[in-house]
């Protein structure tokens, strides 16, 4: 029997460890025992293997771990996780370091778990539309793996990152209107727990397409950003290969004359396989970028799935409907070659972004919002892009309300810098006051920590710390990031 | 500074309770103190009234808690809860009742909370696809009230349940192949948690269509049956009403016949919207209720939802693949009524297999499987129930792999209850070593806690329960479920 104290005080116990944990630094002894667990030649200590993992393709400078190990197994990853945990080192999970929010940086040192040499394809179920992958695994990867079987993987963020890594940090990109994100598609993880535990998120070797037993901890597990655990295997939903394919672009006179189309083409039901927005800045830049003519208009990139009759139905809905908005120059393309052309400005619009001031490097913000406020949002955006005479043509996924300033900077310029800090966060708090959330798809990191707060409120995140508190007490996961 | 020693016995302190806390039984004074918070029309402390309250449709018997209250709004939730956690009385959530595993027998006593006078539908959105609706809202009452609007929720479990109930236990029915469960349609949920707070799990009245801040609070709760807080409020997505539907029924040589049709169905990507499965007990048995003429053979019931032109294209496609697997009988239907007619057996094949002996009540096994093992497990089950000398015909919604046997049982003869429970607990043994759950749909409850433990392990049993701990520190949500 414990008294009501006994069992308040363990609780606060259990929420502030987080803020009073002392780290330790990696001493060579500790390296020693590393090497005994995965061998000499996958421990690192060297500067320039750490300033590679200290940082992803965000904004945030590098802070590198004190050292870097390629575990090979799952038993190697819990071993060496305990040892993290005997001598209070911290935990950094990486797979390819495309992350956008300072997702990997070392804030408290410790020891960065390099996954990229856990990299097989497992268990390949044509009839139950399933696959298993180590986390070394991309998404490209497993699509090639994939060709011959007629399956695919839809989830596309537009880096070809490791698939486990994006379920770390909840990704999805272009095809989530029709295929959902990573939420949606994720059966079943692996994950070692802070103090070696190796947990089956749904049960070991479950796969089945829907559960109601106990807790959903699958879904705990993707989106939190490495701070619960280290993902060391992921089953993910499989799906047909469409037997037709066709791409499309039209223009608009407004922005809200495309968010009206889009809308439209959700509420007839057309299952849209992808429904991008470019906003006129953008469209120009990539007609400089690579040699276009679309007109400098706000601008819808679409693509269809379905069998031949269907992809052809859904194309004359749409163009009826996108018709009645006062869309023009509506192009669509059957072929790959054909389709891929029209798609150009889509897929290098960040380095079309980038073109726009040479030398400079570019930070994409990431807001959603209910898919109705999206001309309101956008517009009051790129008005306060020209107000503050900052670059951030506007690329988006408009079928969830999903969008990115793709800003264009000088990082040696520290007002600039600023300026861009204090946009972004106006942006986040915008999306936030029109019952959006301050990241889509990139994640909170080490950023969006304060943001996060106003988005959940005070008992949103005093319930996030318990969790945290009670499967990571001494704070060793990614320590800094989220929460 | 805490020392490891602190915080583990911290963390097992969170771990135990559960198992030590001794729970107070409701005084006349403590009743009192719930009147005057929700006035004296809304507390009932009549025998009748209890024992309404305390069982379900399952095969348990009443449990009554010890008072039943109906809140008017969520702050007199929290201030009851608060009540509860100060004299560490136990908390039951109810809805509709309807539940399949005891999930409000009150098995510590305590305070049922009534939701039912709580049943608004509040900021139905037809430009972003959702609607918030407070518990009292049922499945049914909400597609009433959406007649007009173009836009329908689509999670079916045949019972009119309340849609927060749904949340609570992962509904999903007859439709979830295409549209999902409740997992993938809950967008937010407001939560009073036992101390009395109250948590928006996405941040208050936020409705995005995803996000990546934070952990997945709103899935952490959807499943959670009651055991970590009660859902005051739920805002689900939404889906426009299909152009066209179309219904159909078609009969197989046998088993395996009938699941290839719905894996090839599935792997051509055709978006069927139902796909049941009655096998020829079921069949004959419906025959018998309805007055029909089926063929007394494995049969599948489709839906198709599209336009005009779609669904007469899946229709096509659906009769060749059922043809290339034998399939006899296939017959569709376009207008409403005779889609009734046609799908009659489906939705009275509870009532059915009642009628199969009259006077017995009925229980509803629950498994899932991945799709490929249905043939097997079914067959395996069937000569299970004939060894047994059970009756227990078989539907299923075959396209995500989950299957009920409606067992039709005298509850008032101690030896056939048991030899159910054996049975039951048998099916879900066999579906655990088929990598499959031991719910699909219906939830833990009480009966399956232990089927749990086998389906996600020690480590899965363990976060669970670190997980009620920081959450529930004194055990009174819903205690003796789930976990």
């Amino acid at each position: 029997m414990y008294t009501v104290r006994q069992l308040r005080n363990a609780l606060r116990l259990c929420i502030t460890p987080a803020l009073n944990w002392r780290f330790h630094h990696v001493t060579p002894q500790f390296v020693e025992d590393l090497r005994s667990v995965v061998g000499d030649s996958n421990v690192s200590t060297a500067m320039t293997v750490r300033e590679h993992h200290g940082r992803d393709e965000s904004m945030h400078s590098c802070q590198p771990p004190d050292v870097v190990v390629w575990p090979q197994n799952v038993e190697q990853v819990s071993r060496m996780a305990n040892l993290c945990f005997t001598h209070n080192v911290a935990i950094i999970p990486f797979g390819t370091g495309t992350g956008l929010e300072g997702g990997v940086n070392a804030l408290k040192g410790g020891v960065c778990f390099n996954m990229t040499n856990m990299d097989k394809v497992l268990n390949v179920n044509t009839e139950d539309f399933h696959v298993t992958v180590e986390p070394g695994v991309t998404r490209k990867s497993l699509n090639t793996y994939l060709r011959d079987s007629g399956l695919w993987f839809p989830v596309d963020p537009g880096a070809d990152a490791s698939l486990c890594g994006m379920a770390a940090t909840s990704a999805s990109g272009t095809n989530a209107v029709r295929y959902g994100t990573m939420r949606d598609n994720v059966i079943n993880l692996e994950v070692v727990l802070s103090d070696g535990r190796v947990l089956d998120t749904a049960g070991k070797d479950r796969r089945f397409r829907k559960t109601s037993a106990g807790y959903n901890l699958t879904n705990l597990f993707v989106g939190s950003e490495g701070t619960l655990g280290i993902i060391t295997r992921a089953t993910l939903r499989l799906y047909g290969v469409p037997e037709a394919t066709v791409a499309a672009v039209c223009a608009f006179p407004n922005i809200q004359a495309a968010v009206d189309s889009t809308v439209q083409i959700l509420q007839c039901g057309i299952p849209i396989a992808r429904i991008e927005f470019l906003d006129d800045v953008m469209v120009n830049a990539c007609n400089k970028f690579n040699g276009l003519n679309y007109s400098i208009l706000p601008t819808l990139f679409l693509e269809f799935h379905g069998t031949e009759a269907a992809v052809k139905e859904q194309l004359k809905q749409t163009g009826e409907i996108i018709q009645l908005n006062g869309g023009s120059d509506f192009t669509w393309a059957r072929e790959q070659e054909e389709r891929n052309r029209l798609w150009t400005a889509r897929h290098n619009a960040f380095y079309a972004a980038l073109a726009l001031r040479p030398g400079c490097q570019a930070y994409s913000t990431d807001v959603c919002v209910p898919i109705s406020q999206l001309p309101r949002i956008i517009v009051d955006t790129k008005e306060d892009l020209l107000q503050s005479r900052l670059t951030g043509p506007i690329a988006g996924h408009v079928g969830d309300g999903n969008f990115h300033c793709i800003m264009v900077l000088d990082l040696n310029d520290k007002a600039e810098v600023h300026k861009v800090k204090e946009f972004t966060d106006r942006l986040a708090r915008r999306a936030l006051s029109l019952n959006g959330t301050c990241t889509g798809e990139h994640g909170i990191g080490i950023g969006k920590r304060k943001l996060l707060r106003e988005e959940v409120g005070e008992v949103g995140i005093d319930v996030m710390k318990q969790i945290k508190a009670t499967l990571d007490p001494k704070n060793l996961m990614n320590p800094g990031k989220v929460i």
